[in-house]
């Protein structure tokens, strides 16, 4: 199944995409979609016996508009470690986002004023569906809603002031998320999937490798997550991006204003973004 | 004014503390009072209007259970920056917690077993009563609804993992944060207060220190973060801890279960938690 929160005037609402329209699902967003036990008999409601949107037409909100935690992962493709400069890790680096960083897969990107140095980054993300605590093989596995795509887009002079990344990427609405979540049964290698992800800025191809790359993969990030804090329904793990991000270019390339990003996952969907200097 | 949110069986009741009993103020919690524009007026309801409850057999909710931000300050103590071995910042260090990680203010507090660090850091926090971005001077003032006391407990071995703190600070229910919101109008220096901080493990002080003495006082912080992204009626900011961490001591001295750690701000409260071995 592919999953989207559409917004319609001020309200949103959980959809199923199938073939050109957008099946209405009974929820105002996925995140409480994922919070019924048994949402996957939910979503598949026949597209007969539901409202239908036209797929053209959708205005994406976050996939999750208000998850309970956002975890994002650095260093985890090992072409982005060594183009950093930095040693294989043998644990997952977490940073956080929180809700408010977040915004729809098509919405225009603020490059804020105090920033000099805006980047892209683009990742796979896994979406919960069930409530985990210290989860591990299959359960870790069964906890996985699916996934979408994240532009984890970083303000890197911010970024960087301090010994923690934090500041640099949680500023409000820098954050794309969707336009889909795709179940691991629609994806080769299913919860480990393997799938080619690319940044495509202005019509160059800037970022492109493999998420079966994944020094950590997917479920063996529900599990470490997890040991440390409860996963609830709707919340999110970006799994870290590919070699290619501006910052470590020679010489550095940054957004500036006017851009157009577009951030994909095969078999998931885009993000594409137009940068707009505040 | 001083505030609390205490659990009531299943729920959970927004209430003012007045003499020895506590005043319920019709609402959930502080962090739905807070979002009231007129919540000093709520929060002033006669006491003879209203539902009361023996202060003395409070049990203490975080004081906002669901905050949509905690965005902690490392590095903002002098004492506690040379004792870790650092120069003064420039900038404020930020990190996060989630929802998920706060308790109540004398709820146990466990020891994982999957950690042999466990430490505490006694902390001053600012609650958000007004959502604001890139406030400064008198409007990032405004916007504090008061003081409450945190025990950002830390796992080290996790939070010194990697080169990010977050996966040391998040864990599950390891955060006090409470009893009291007091309003900065009963505080001496007002939103910038002068109050004496302490951590006294079983019965010994191990952190002593004065808010006076932040690098980046209460209204710094919010002018800071709020020009990164927008602060919430309940969000909170822990503005650092002083010198007299377990971490930083000659031998260390970290929890191992049976403990029982107060953590104190003058004026305010104190968090007063037995440490768990599970």
């Amino acid at each position: 199944m592919k999953l989207a929160t559409i917004r319609l005037g001020e309200a949103t609402r959980a959809v199923r995409a199938e073939q050109d329209v957008l099946v209405d699902l009974g929820y105002a967003d996925l995140g409480r979609l994922f919070a019924e036990d048994d949402w996957r008999t939910k979503a598949g409601i026949p597209a007969g016996e539901a409202a239908t949107y036209p797929a053209a037409d959708a205005d994406f909100a976050p996939v999750v508009p208000a998850p309970s935690k956002v975890v994002c992962v650095g260093h985890n493709y090992t072409n982005h470690i060594k183009e950093m400069g930095r040693d294989l890790p043998s644990h997952p680096t977490l940073f956080p986002k929180f809700a408010d960083t977040l915004c729809g897969a098509h919405d225009p990107v603020e490059k804020p004023a105090e920033t000099a140095a805006l980047d892209w980054e683009v990742e796979l993300v896994v979406v919960i569906g069930r409530q985990v605590r210290r989860a591990s093989g299959a359960e870790a596995e069964a906890a996985i809603a699916g996934f979408t795509v994240m532009n984890d887009v970083s303000v890197r002079d911010w970024q960087f002031r301090t010994v923690e990344w934090t500041q640099g990427k949680i500023w409000d609405s820098s954050t794309p998320v969707g336009p889909y979540v795709v179940t691991p049964d629609e994806l080769p290698g299913g919860t480990r999937p393997t799938l080619e992800v690319k940044t495509v800025l202005d019509g160059v191809v800037m970022q492109q490798d493999n998420t079966g790359t994944l020094l950590f993969d997917p479920v063996a990030l529900v599990e470490y997550i997890s040991t440390i804090i409860t996963l609830r329904p709707g919340d999110l793990i970006a799994t870290g991006t590919p070699a290619g991000v501006g910052h470590a270019r020679d010489p550095k390339v940054y957004l500036v204003g006017g851009e157009t990003v577009e951030t994909s996952v095969e078999g998931i969907g885009s993000c594409v973004n137009v940068i707009v200097k505040v």
